[in-house]
């Protein structure tokens, strides 16, 4: 984990975006780094090789980034979760609220099947409502649910407690 | 080559998709298929190895599969260019044309520079405006573009003479 940690200094944070007050999170300093990339894709990669994992789910679009590298890595499928309208085949969707309205995912309904074994891969744990929408989405599949993994966990947000209090086991890498 | 036509099948045809004329080319059922995603990533590896990159620039949100991919396997950094008001920091953005109306795509300001040598890449060639105007926002800091990437070209479509007018090299996967 020490080096992991060492890492961390690379995501930037960006005071009052979006808005004033919230300290954003900022992973593309990281992402530019071509080493921190490979390590943070190895991380993982130690913790979900031998874990019978069947595809990666990435939620679009910064969850992609790291699905999409570990898939490869790993020589798994990756199935992309994404809004609305952007899925050209059957989709079933799980809608879920904002601070103001709701939005969607959306999964193309012959992507998974009660015999896959996934991992849910997205860049951020903040609030944990679009995390839970994709569980279910997933869920209702009947696929297993290995596990949820993010870069960053913001820990004054509620969704790691919202996330236990659901039965859904998560992963982080780095906690704000 | 023989083997990655091989994979050509695996991308599917959606006939009428978003609208009725339309065969949108579907790539999840590739994404989805571990040997297949690995293949293509392993073809545009051995293309760009030795090549002097510095960074792998992949524009949102299906651009993000294969560049991130690609930049873990070469160990190289990752850029994204995004829609407006996605990325946090100081941007520049170049705005394109629609069928109706225009959209643009932003870049940090600080994300690449005149020594920067990067390959760009997107999922889809279609009519070639959102790829242009990428290229001219990549182009403004300096960094030299080695070449241009996609899965898929849509020799229908005019977005392989618009770069061949612009003087914009490129490579595809697959063409229909």
């Amino acid at each position: 984990m020490t080096a992991i940690n060492a890492l961390k200094p690379l995501i930037r944070t960006i005071p009052d975006y979006p808005k004033p007050g919230i300290q954003f999170r900022d992973i593309t300093p990281l992402l530019a780094n071509g080493d921190a990339f490979y390590q943070v894709i190895e991380h993982f990669a130690e913790r979900y090789q031998d874990k019978g994992l069947t595809k990666i789910v990435g939620i679009e679009a910064r969850g992609f980034i790291f699905a999409t590298a570990l898939a490869y890595r790993l020589k798994l499928g990756f199935v992309p979760l994404r809004k609305p309208g952007k899925l050209p085949a059957k989709t079933r969707q799980q809608s879920y609220d904002l601070e103001y309205g709701t939005d969607a995912l959306e999964l193309h309904d012959d992507a998974l099947t009660a015999t896959d074994n996934v991992l849910l891969i997205d860049d951020l744990l903040a609030t944990g409502g679009t995390l839970i929408a994709a569980h279910k989405l997933l869920s209702d599949t009947g696929a297993r649910i290995h596990e949820c993994a993010f870069l960053i966990t913001l820990n004054d947000l509620p969704g790691g407690q919202k996330l236990d209090e659901n039965g859904i086991g998560y992963y982080t890498l780095f906690e704000f």
